[in-house]
């Protein structure tokens, strides 16, 4: 028999899916196929007259599953031998899956989603509920306000906030806004177990392999507490709600254990081969940590549509709620670790939503018009703009958890130009990271050096080197360029048994790139004045009873600006 | 002899000169012409390092009289006969001229500008210091302080606030930032009474017909304490800033008395007879008022980069000083009637700079990007994005007399479109325009309706009908489009004697448009609530020790919103 010295990791990001073949022997990544949502605006079902509004068609997930991972394993085939030689199907040591979450999925009893039935494929509240959905912000907070009320702990855990961007908010929302999908929907499964779900054949809501990323930091669920939150807490919320509780497999498992193997239909349809091990799947940002190479002392960004940020800590670490970083879970992310999660709801999103709206076509007649303003970008010095900005535009997850929020850009006058605002909402991006930072650092986390993945950390050097400034520590970026995907392989491949453990998966693949962004001096030192102002102007918007006096922020700014441009 | 039955009126506003040409039996305007400054940017030298920086040529200004008026009186020639039958030169009963300000201009000992020598041509110092220059905030800040420490009383007609805008901050500012320039200069002469004194060849310092307006409003003149401030006073803040006072006429004039009589050499170059009484200059919006038909109860608004807004009170009216509002003064604009000045930093600047920096192609391809915006804009409902904006791009002149201030949108989602943003800042300039309406009411002062001119007003209908919602006042158009212009006109046909006073010149030549806007009550009600929000930020930037706890705006935007969407 072959050596199965192969792993194949699936990541479900916002846009579109993608498929990663990778050497285990050596990390050569032998073959990447991305497939795009086609359903919606970039694969996101909007609605205008809900701007918080934001679904997918799980017919996506299936068919983009399909063509990504058909695509790898053709091109694997066609590639150059590698350390491990010449790929092939029988050389699959296992497929872990990671997605974005929590993006809960209406499901009927068989655990086949409601919007594969015509009638609701067309339905926003029958189809996916992709993480940045923010409909259910009345839902959160009283999830919240019910968890403070009985003193239950359920959110010790999750930062002390239930947010709208979760499972069970978003599943009392759909109760609201259509009761008739609410009523069809036997149960909700998050896309993470899904996929897993769906090509190993084992669908069924009871007895699924749900795993405890999804669980432990979306649905409250906690293995000290007796799993999901208790029948009578869900009544107390709505009645209609206890009975999902039974229709939710009892015991939850981390992605290191197998959720089932691949059926022959799929195997199939991708040109692989039944029966290879399919490991439980986890959230992108957990898997992508692992990716990234995470250790004690860092601080892993996934860089996308927006951040998910990951650090992790000895089990003998004195570990305390840490108010507004979404989790702290035991083997969340390494075995044997607690794995920190943190994230920002809106980083790319806002570079696209920038170049989309507000950028005039001396940027965006050619095309590239981020990578064009980020030209001028990098002639602006740290404060010369005079501005700056909220990155709010789709709410705060870490450290506020409060979506209602939004944006702000200030400190215009008659010449800020195209190129000081997309600046300013790169720092305003680096200065939410920094607040999260900040935070881990009270609480006893040290981050000593950032870790970046993801696009805009390869493509962007020069929001690289802002980043570095703010933050005033070093950056690293991951040798792969699929964190995410390549975490879930290593999940595969520990699943399937190639490796006993992540941490060997680990020391076998991951590397780091070259380049590594050092923070500047003088640019520091702007920046900490920058970053006070926003600070302040942070907590007088986002902090109920905060003190905001604001007089002076704009003539300190002005100040700065002068002093920046002598 | 021909009756003389027609007047001209030259208006310098802030990018171009324009000539008018009135029949003063009917109000018919015979002719309009228009010269664009051709130096710098849209007339206006910048520097890019000192973005508070505005100064204009003065060879402009010339330039533009002969090339504005010249072509006019062509055009009045071949236009056909009027009310008062067939213009022809001698039958100009007067020429008055308004201009921007405080623009005011070093000169040399004959009153000719320095920038008219080759080596000052272009040195930004030696040049026209354009209204809008905020350089000098600092010397500003220390004459409001030395008035309030001295107790003069200098700023009592004033609203109590020094303005970078003005003469004197800005000659002093001159002094630091060019020592040579100031050196060279015998003295410095507004925009407004260098025109006049140029035509009428009666240039020097000493003895050319300075107007009360700009000296009252700007110079702190005042005939109750002597003219110009005391020499004692001057020397507490400079003591070079002293001399200029004796290089100053001592009596000053309103606009109404006759400056002197168009030379023969300026008649020549225009097509003009010498010998025509020119009036005594005065600002752009006084003039304005005049054109547009002020009277008590009517708030005037000049609309164009900035607006000027004013109104009238009976002399017998109890008159406190209106903190920050720019002036009360006996006789600015109409005789035997107070004359109250306010006013916005930055209205169509605002509109122009989001066009030329923040506006994509699909509005910007095909020119006319305002417009384009302007119909997306009208398909919004109040409210409806959720956005507030803050106008003070260009500082803030009433109330708060505070150019240390910027611009800021607030609300922003990664769904906020550019006709959003623009709405917004539209709105923005609506709410400045309110605090400056309630600020009067609270002292007293009534305003009735709304009496607006200038191209926004007339090109604008979206614009004007969420103006008249904001301010819940009906809007009246002025009938001719060159308000300020046909003021000065008046003014110039009152110093030649066509007409008794300006109220019989009024009465005689200025109507209204059909179009009134009406305030629409949904709307009125949603708008209160926004201004509401307005002014909280309002306060929280620009008032020293305001309570700013703001953790609340940015959820009743969303709210206000969301209600509005339904």
């Amino acid at each position: 028999m072959e050596e199965r010295s192969f792993a194949i990791g699936v990541d479900y990001g916002t846009n579109s899916a993608r498929a990663l073949i990778v050497d285990l022997k050596s990390g050569e990544e032998v073959a990447v196929a991305v497939a795009d949502y086609p359903t919606g605006d970039l694969g996101i079902i909007l609605d205008p007259s809900q701007p918080t509004l934001a679904r997918q068609s799980p017919r996506d997930y299936v068919e983009c599953f399909y063509r990504a991972v058909g695509e790898a394993v053709k091109l694997a085939l066609d590639a150059p031998a590698t350390t491990s030689g010449k790929f092939s199907p029988e050389r699959v040591a296992g497929i872990g899956v990671d997605s974005t979450g929590s993006t809960p999925i209406p499901v009927d009893a068989e655990g086949t989603p409601l919007a594969f039935q015509e009638k609701y494929a067309n339905v926003p509240a029958a189809n996916a509920w992709l993480w940045k959905d923010h409909t259910a912000i009345e839902e959160a907070n009283a999830i919240t306000e019910a968890c403070l009320n009985t003193g239950n702990g359920y959110l010790d855990k999750c930062g002390g906030v239930y947010s709208s961007e979760w499972y069970w908010a978003k599943i009392w929302h759909c109760l609201r806004e259509n009761p008739e999908v609410f009523s069809a929907a036997y149960s909700w499964v998050e896309l993470a177990d899904f996929i897993p779900a769906f090509i190993t054949d084992n669908k069924r809501p009871e007895t699924l392999a749900r795993g405890v990323c999804a669980a432990g930091h979306k649905a409250m669920w906690d293995r000290d507490h007796g799993g999901l939150p208790s029948e009578e807490f869900l009544t107390s919320l709505e009645p209609r709600l206890a009975p999902l509780r039974t229709r939710y497999a009892s015991e939850t498992y981390s992605a290191d254990h197998m959720a089932g193997r691949l059926s022959e239909a799929v195997a199939q349809r991708v040109g692989l081969v039944a029966g290879i091990p399919v490991a439980v799947g986890a959230f992108d940002c957990h898997m992508g940590a692992v990716g990234a190479g995470v250790s004690h002392g860092d601080l892993v960004k996934i860089i996308g549509t927006s951040t998910c940020d990951i650090t992790t800590l000895p089990l003998d670490a004195p570990v305390a709620t840490i108010p507004g970083v979404c989790g702290v879970a035991a083997g969340s992310v390494l075995p044997g670790a607690y794995g920190v999660e943190a994230g920002q709801s809106a980083v790319g999103d806002i570079f696209r939503w920038f170049e989309r709206n507000l950028t005039p076509a001396q940027y965006t007649s050619e095309g590239q018009a981020l990578k064009n303003l980020e030209l001028d970008v990098a002639k602006l010095k740290a404060g010369e703009s005079g501005l700056v900005a909220l990155d709010w535009n789709n709410g705060n997850r870490s450290i506020l958890v409060d979506q209602a929020l939004s944006g702000m850009i200030l400190g215009t006058t008659l010449s800020t130009t195209a190129a000081e605002v997309y600046r300013a909402l790169i720092e305003a991006t680096a200065y939410g990271a920094r607040v999260i930072i900040e935070r881990l650092e009270e609480y006893g986390v040290t981050i000593r050096q950032v870790i970046v993945s993801g696009g805009i950390a390869e493509k962007s050097p020069t929001i690289m080197q802002i980043y570095a400034n703010v933050w005033n520590r070093p950056i690293k970026l991951a040798r792969s360029s699929q964190t995410c995907a390549l975490g879930a392989a290593l999940f595969g491949a520990v699943a399937g048994g190639a490796f006993a453990t992540i941490a060997q998966a680990q020391a076998q693949t991951v590397g780091y790139k070259e380049t590594i962004y050092t923070p500047e001096a003088n640019a520091c030192g702007v920046y900490d004045k920058l970053y006070s102002i926003y600070r302040r102007l942070h907590d007088a918007f986002g902090v109920k009873d905060a003190n905001g006096n604001l007089y002076s922020v704009m003539k300190e700014l002005i100040a700065i600006r002068d002093a920046s441009r002598v």
